[in-house]
């Protein structure tokens, strides 16, 4: 299986990352802001992504599996493109030096395409859009986001 | 094996992102300042990493092991981190609706490591350093670029 693994540091406490990661609100916030659903385990969260103009880009439905606050998120997959259904989203805190450390991964790809890297250059600008979301309060979430290459 | 990939698209020419790939003055431009060695295939190119007060964070030796001009590059790491000993770098460029497609690959890790999380988050980073160096003749090579962890 194929992982897509990445690690930011963000000075905030880790309930306040952990937040950023499980209220609806807060998602919104940061990676796309058509978002809804529900956030405790078991919840399906609905995420839409739309060009600037409204056009439909995706849709992805995330089951939240397992929460522990303030430590660890895992969603899974369960409706978007046919390489992510079936796939895990974690992210796992720990606070050192100050910085709350964000280990995330986008795990248990069945294969390795050109795709993956898209989206793995396209997690890291969303990690990026997390972090200054909870350090300012502003995200540049879809369609607001960094686009990276000519597939978004 | 375990590979870091990453896809970007740069509005420029495959030519001139070729050059920024394998030129020293161009890699000066956007992963380190300082780099010296010899651009051919069969050279070694050497990049140190400092704090800004001059302080070393490290120091990698590359390998020039392929040249396929403007398509194909690929370094073999010789010296550096351990975990980074013996793996490949390579940049594979093609031109699409106007952009140069980098698909970017640090190829064959031993194991996926915390470390290995903190190198795809930090490659990110420079190929946007890449991106930008590429468009505007101004990058954020180290040790301007942009901090992502405590690790660096």
């Amino acid at each position: 299986m194929i992982d897509i693994i990445h690690r930011i540091g963000i000075n905030a406490p880790a309930a306040r990352v952990y937040e950023a990661l499980t209220s609806i609100e807060s998602l919104a916030g940061w990676w796309t802001e058509e978002v809804e659903g529900q956030e405790q385990v078991g919840g399906k969260i609905e995420f839409i992504f739309r060009s600037k103009n409204g056009d439909l880009k995706g849709k992805m439905v995330m089951e939240v599996k397992e929460l522990n606050s303030p430590r660890y998120v895992r969603w899974q997959c369960t409706e978007g493109p046919d390489e992510w259904v079936g796939t895990d989203i974690t992210f796992r805190l720990s606070e050192q030096d100050n910085q709350t450390i964000v280990l995330f991964g986008h795990r248990n790809w069945r294969e390795a395409v050109e795709f993956t890297a898209h989206c793995s250059m396209k997690w890291s600008v969303f990690l990026l859009s997390l972090r200054d979301y909870v350090k300012t309060g502003k995200g540049q979430p879809s369609p607001y986001d960094l686009k990276i290459d000519n597939w978004n």
